[in-house]
């Protein structure tokens, strides 16, 4: 019975793509729904979405940020003034036309992110030097009518924050940006245990509107690059469209500086995609919604282990996010295929002989390992356990991602490389748009970013001119 | 200068609604936006959404809820297939036609509630008994196309929970209507200090769509009564235009149970009503953002005064919701009035003289009585003044409730108490619609609810026929 539970998931190996669907469906966390382009947040994936909330949410709130709420709705002249921006969404807006029975007098867009009706706001809140900094966040759902959709990585509705402030000066825009860039990779890496890459965008590849895009680029475990978040300085592209002013201390009526920030429920397709296996998910202690599956095996003694079990679970439950599976109309190696393929990071399984020896077995998710652990040990030793698991997942991921970045000699070992190896580029390019879309074009690999390292560059991997920079290249969700 | 800020908010006494709107703008909760009829919650006021979403979420959890989120698009098809619901709600629908460049084949809903969208993948996901019930709420936006509307009270948007359980049993399903409206109840009174009265909604008072509606009703201080939420017992009429069946225990295919319930930022517009007076907001310590704002009164002192109050927001800051206004642009006097206005429960005064004495002075924002605390006692004391603000505001608003609650002896006496008085209209109802009509027709009172109490009435007050219930009466929100 549970080798028909795993049947049901394609194997990685064989179709990624599939596998990535059979994993959401099988697992709950997300489902189809008779909208087109948009899905069902099924309890058990918003229960990722809800921990993930929670610590993005503290570490916003220690940084400053406090949260509002804006329309769901831009009037369409609204969305028009910044000329980038509206070039950039237009193709993707969902508009609202009538009002109940009425037309309305002018188009209504969902919106698709909300630096037009914030800055709206900002103009007429903004003041003084000092109303400055504003740091507000807005948790929310956006909308981009996207052609072909893909649950959690590209849906015509999904949910995000987008961060929006106002600075006095070009450096402390330019601060804040960076300092959001790594409250997200912070994140990302310790909580969801994917690492990332930070870097630059390419101009090609900025948010529509923004002076500077940072990003930070995470390597799924089919080898194609994720964005999993981005940071942008919009230095006065909007400030001045939205005449957004403020009277200094030395008397002069300056523009603003501003940002923006976000990261979206897309980041439970990189939590899937970076650790899950052909057994299902795997998800990294700290955020997942179970940490530990109880399984009693109750052999001849139902009572004489359930007892027991029971007893552990209210042992534990107040540490630990923990759930005693006692179900009766499922055999335990049914419930080990569940639990795993739910990614639950330990299992805890106790039969008639466990309780008579006053132990407890322990099984990691992400080794398979097994350890007999005594009762009055417990508590202790599964507190080490799940900050192991944690620790190994991400060196497991950023081992992965070591050892799939591949540097070639020239433009034909880029191309076969990626033609030949899953995994980023790391090249030498000169900065020219014409040589990142000759690779975009011969690859289909795009230009992730220009990382924070060490920036000593030869020659252009395309064109062979004096580099600029190194860059990451990959093929990309 | 203090009285200058006042000056900015209409005397309460004087024009209740224009007050109202005063007291939002001044204390920042939210300001109108360039959307028609949409507002936008600034940071203060959706610090007090958070709260609410916080209590409301963890007694939600306590009851075995859990969180998932439905799309915000409902194609049209879907929203007509119960008549009831959409006849009521289609007046208000915001309809989405179009997608990027391209015209929708369908019409599609922005949600004006989900019962629809959640009963088709309901219908998708029940298929046992062992899969009922089914406990489902949603964090989330809602649009409903209104006509007039006025912040926080009716708004094209706003935010909402709205939980969607399904059963085995009719028993079940009111068991969990009347579950969560004692959920409400004891909420509403408990945190926000806002008394409301229980009952049942008339059928031509219930959601488009329900069998049975409950609700909290609760008095505001002009006399109105708010509707401050509500929880429906949808029997089987969604379930059986939406074919949601499962398989019972004894081999029969059955339609499940359903409830809705809901509450959402309109409690935001109650809580003002309820508790502000002329000087602008008061708000329960349990729900407020900052329940204590230290204002130094510096003299001839600043580092002196400055220093202590410093070392006391630390001492206080990990128990409370505390701020240091250490501006220096704004006199004491005007912080005290700003304080006031923004509704904090209690304002801590500190100046020379009090530290000398090791003292600090507590002011009550629901009474204005001034308390000199010396400062080893301050964290003792705060505790206490706290709890016993927010049982205050509660009394006090319980009692402006119960002397505003009137009992005509006839028709021509209910019609003259509703010119005359501000309050509910208590009376005995025999249960017929042209009864509930005629008081509505001539006085613009509508039936509040049949309250959970006492039932042992005489004659209807409209036409002097035995009465079926006790019901209440009143001009609404």
């Amino acid at each position: 019975m549970e080798e028909n539970l795993l049947k049901e998931i394609t194997p990685k190996s064989r179709d990624f793509s599939q596998w990535y669907i059979d994993v959401i469906l099988k697992a709950e966390l997300a489902d189809y729904s008779p909208v087109r382009g948009c899905m069902v947040i099924r309890p058990y994936g918003f229960a990722i979405w809800e921990k993930m909330q929670y610590f993005l949410d503290q570490r916003f709130k220690a940084t400053g940020h406090k949260n509002a709420y804006f329309p769901l709705f831009i009037p369409e002249s609204l969305l028009q003034k910044e000329v980038e921006h509206v070039e950039g969404f237009a193709p993707e807006v969902a508009w609202v036309t009538h009002g109940g029975h009425d037309e309305l007098s002018e188009r209504i867009a969902v919106r698709p992110t909300s630096e037009t009706i914030i800055c709206s706001m900002y103009s007429k809140w903004i003041r003084s030097w000092r109303d400055l900094p504003v740091l507000i966040n807005q948790w929310c759902n956006v909308v981009r009518w996207e052609k072909s959709t893909k649950p959690f990585l590209r849906t015509a509705e999904f949910l995000w924050q987008e961060g929006h402030t106002a600075h006095r000066t070009e450096e402390e825009a330019e601060e804040e940006t960076l300092r959001m860039l790594e409250v997200y990779r912070d994140f990302v890496e310790s909580d969801l245990a994917v690492p990332v890459i930070k870097g630059k965008k390419s101009e090609s590849e900025k948010f529509a509107g923004a002076l500077r895009t940072y990003t930070i680029e995470a390597m799924m475990s089919d080898g194609k690059a994720l964005q999993a978040g981005t940071s942008h300085n919009l230095g006065q592209h909007f400030s001045k469209v939205f005449d957004i002013t403020y009277l200094d201390q030395d008397g002069q009526l300056k523009n603003v500086w501003q940002t923006s920030w976000g990261v979206s429920t897309r980041l439970i397709g990189a939590l899937i995609m970076t650790h899950g296996d052909d057994r299902g998910l795997r998800i990294p202690p700290k955020i997942a919604p179970i940490q530990v599956a109880i399984v009693p095996i109750y052999g001849k003694k139902k009572e004489f282990v359930l007892d027991k079990a029971m007893k552990i679970f209210n042992m534990i439950k107040e540490e630990y996010r923990v759930e005693l599976d006692d179900r009766d109309e499922y055999t335990p190696g049914w419930k080990f295929s569940e639990w795993e393929m739910k990614g639950v990071p330990v299992r805890l399984e106790i039969g008639p002989r466990d309780v008579e020896k006053q132990q407890v077995i322990l099984v990691r998710r992400d080794t398979g390992e097994k350890l007999a652990v005594k009762e009055q040990d417990l508590e202790n030793e599964l507190n080490k356990l799940l900050d192991d698991i944690q620790k190994n997942m991400y060196d497991q991921a950023r081992n992965f991602m070591n050892e799939n970045i591949w540097q070639p000699t020239d433009f034909a070992d880029l191309k076969k490389t990626l033609e030949e190896k899953r995994g980023f580029i790391k090249a030498n390019w000169c900065g020219s748009s014409d040589c990142e879309n000759l690779i975009k074009e011969e690859t289909g690999a795009t230009m992730r970013c220009i990382p924070f390292e060490e920036q000593n560059p030869g020659k252009c991997i395309v064109c062979g001119k004096k580099a600029k920079s190194i860059a990451y290249f990959a093929k990309s969700y």
